[in-house]
């Protein structure tokens, strides 16, 4: 027989690239495995995995909420309410009752679509947090959501000619997805110089030449707040957009899961899609994805979030409900994840006093740690980096010198990757080089999450490296 | 603004097909509802979801097994080991330790192919089973089996012109995912009046068809034990398939999901394709689909699973870690849910005597209801059905009259599902028409699943359906 070969396979599957999990974090779970023999030679004594938002990682500090990881433990075993009287708060104890009664056994099928008394759930927080309607058979929960992203990609796409616009630097969750399905990214760049802002006029630009080569844009990604840059979106900004995509009959995927990470609420806030689109009574189709992934929740291993759809018909829900179905159902443990998240303990229950206690000091610490990451890393030489007021990262830019380049070149590497490599291999620091989230021609960035809990140790191993590096090649 | 339409969407999407969650399932869910307001005026009392192998869905009688779900319950919350000392047994405690120590908080993702450890499990267990080693490296777990099964149906077919064998009678998410990715469905069918035996001949002939049409045949699915018909393939068979795709550089895609599900040990025994293969020393690449979703753990609502290749080089395991990663790690309770399923207590252990009454309790349960099932279907007038020795189903044969043929067209109905309306309007049970499974032309079948608790009741109200039909449409 022929052997399987790699040209034998899909060709789309060749071009799809995803650097948060590529080359280097491949390297870095070497690394991991390599320091469990005492006489490992290398220079460090633990790995830092920066590449990815994984809150609860092993060697992080953010602590799963006590409430959610409760009513799961519950759900799991009901029979534990009674063997073990008084360990769990009675709030847990009604709601995980609540749920039981309404699932049944988690070990079941749930409707394809999420539970419904979960999809209630949801609608409720959403009308709570925008002050409109919000309608559970419009939502999906999801498998993260990353899951209902490709869902979307795979239904707008058409092959061979049509695409998505598509934020750079963006998360390569959209790039890898568009070419698994076929589909042209079409890129329109944010402006670093005023803190990663969005701007129509880039996106006009990116339609315009979209046209100019015959391809037809069928949605607009908007990531806010920003991966991995952090920018949260003003309203006027927000209303401009909607109604670009209104101009050019776009739909609009609102990539929101970060709208709990805000570390300067006092002069950016985070004001939903669906707020805006209802508030304009815009008729533009859009999908908002949210996740238990991020925020305070950081549940990333249970998989779990939502998506709402705006404007859509019900014919097209329908076609939806098709294609979940077709994945049976997303995992109940997320799905039991994501009512925890919409419908945290109120003031008075039995588990607040915790619950606030755990989420304010995951808030306090991903706030001070943010705003001394940034200030440490613009105090390096050729380091330039927007103080992100949101999300779980910083995507400062380094100047990179033409002996870098060089170097880098000649190794076959782009140059920040290059920088990365040389990052992982001397202090155990995982990060993303800019070149996985798109970047101008010419500027090199890299991606860190904010995670790390000892701020001082993580961002002295950087300040060391990377003056060591500057010494090395010049600036 | 243009509205999006149905037809401004990826046709593929449109042609998509997936009937064991279709119209009837989505008219039961309605009649589910309906059943709340006491006025209901519906002719039954409960709905019986008999189109889903959902073990656990509540008014079924399979439990889940309590090793699996104490064992979860301390991974989501360990500090309860301490608060509840007493309550968990010894192995149940020490298995949740010894996973929280590898896997950290079950809150943070894990590698993207699965938790090191477990997927160790895995390959122990598949060299328990076989007899021939099993590498942890070529297995990756994953969201269930059709997560599995749906990556590399993307994978291997690249459009227009290639296409899959599948058997007919088939789980139709083979061809559902087959028309999501421009696959073409290759039918084989398979013999009902040999117990819906599998043969090379039908395959060839499938092959043939497909080269004089231009189709590049790119892998054989095998169902074994058959869903939905329940067969259970012979070694002799194995092999011969095993050298059919040798001949024809096929991949196998073998879907092994029910290989616990056996009801006639004493005859019909499972093995694996793996070991055929091995024993063989076949070079043929391998894909062998495993679940916890069936068997008697029935833990469909985790969504956990694994895949093990076989004869897959290295750049091509690069490459589906790769795709695998995009959607960044399979659901920790599920991988913890296959933890427990391949490695239970053991004979000695504090739980083992409770797991082992709860599974020969599940097993005995599942091959008397099959059993009788079937031998009271078969005394139904114009109903012919193999009594199936494997898996949860039966899909029994039914004349259909032209009177109902009539009728059914007139109405825009298959016979079949003509049939199965008219069952679930009168008795609320929801089957699922065999035209969603592929079969001959002019032939009529549904399939049923085998799970529901009171067979008497559940039966007596096919058997007086069938009746009543028969008495109005004739044979």
């Amino acid at each position: 027989m022929r052997t399987l070969t790699v040209d034998s396979l899909n060709p789309a599957i060749k071009n799809v690239q995803y650097a948060v999990r590529g080359e280097l974090a491949i390297k870095a779970e070497k690394y991991r495995v390599d320091l469990k023999d005492a006489n490992h030679g290398l220079p460090f004594d633990k790995v830092i995995s920066s590449n990815i938002g994984n809150p609860q990682q092993k060697g992080l500090d953010q602590p799963p909420i006590t409430f959610t990881r409760q009513v799961a433990a519950l759900t799991e075993w009901p029979a534990l309410a009674d063997l073990a009287p008084g360990v769990f708060p009675k709030d847990v104890v009604a709601r995980a009752k609540e749920l039981s009664e309404e699932i049944g056994s988690i070990g079941a099928y749930s409707h394809s679509q999420g539970v419904p008394l979960i999809r209630k759930s949801v609608a409720k927080f959403i009308e709570e947090r925008d002050g409109y309607p919000s309608d559970p058979n419009q939502i999906f929960l999801t498998a993260g959501a990353s899951a209902g992203v490709t869902l979307f990609i795979n239904m707008l796409i058409t092959p061979p000619n049509s695409g998505i616009l598509i934020p750079i630097p963006q998360y390569p969750l959209y790039t890898a997805t568009l070419a698994q399905y076929n589909g042209i990214g079409l890129p329109y760049y944010l402006d670093e110089s005023s803190g990663w802002s969005t701007s129509v006029a880039s996106i006009e630009a990116a339609l315009e030449k979209a046209q100019k080569e015959g391809v037809a844009a069928k949605a607009l990604v908007i990531i806010n707040p920003g991966n991995p840059t952090g920018a949260v979106l003003d309203e006027t900004t927000q209303e401009e957009l909607v109604k670009l995509c209104e101009k050019h009959s776009l739909v609009l995927l609102a990539d929101e899961v970060y709208q709990a990470n805000l570390h300067q609420p006092e002069k950016y806030t985070f004001t939903s899609f669906k707020k805006v689109v209802s508030r304009l009574q815009s008729p533009v189709p859009l999908v908002s994805f949210h996740s238990i992934s991020k925020g305070v929740s950081g549940e990333c291993g249970r998989r779990g979030g939502y998506f709402e759809c705006t404007n859509f018909s019900e014919e097209i829900i329908a076609l939806i409900y098709k294609m979940v179905s077709i994945g049976l159902c997303p995992p109940v443990s997320g799905q039991i994840g994501v009512d925890c998240m919409v419908r945290p303990p109120k003031a008075g229950d039995e588990s607040y006093e915790l619950w606030k206690k755990e989420t304010d000091t995951t808030h306090a610490a991903l706030k001070s740690r943010t705003r001394t990451m940034a200030a440490r890393l613009n105090a390096l030489p050729g380091v330039f980096c927007v103080d992100s007021p949101g999300a779980l990262y910083l995507f400062p830019q380094i100047t990179l010198s033409a002996k870098v380049q060089e170097v880098a070149r000649a190794a076959g590497k782009e140059p920040d990757a290059f920088y990365s490599l040389a990052l992982l291999d001397e202090t155990g620091i995982c990060v993303v080089p800019g070149s996985g989230f798109g970047q101008k021609e010419g500027e090199w960035h890299y991606r860190l999450t904010c995670l790390c809990p000892g701020v001082d140790e993580y961002v002295g191993k950087l300040e060391k490296f990377h003056k060591g590096f500057v010494e090395k090649y010049g600036l």
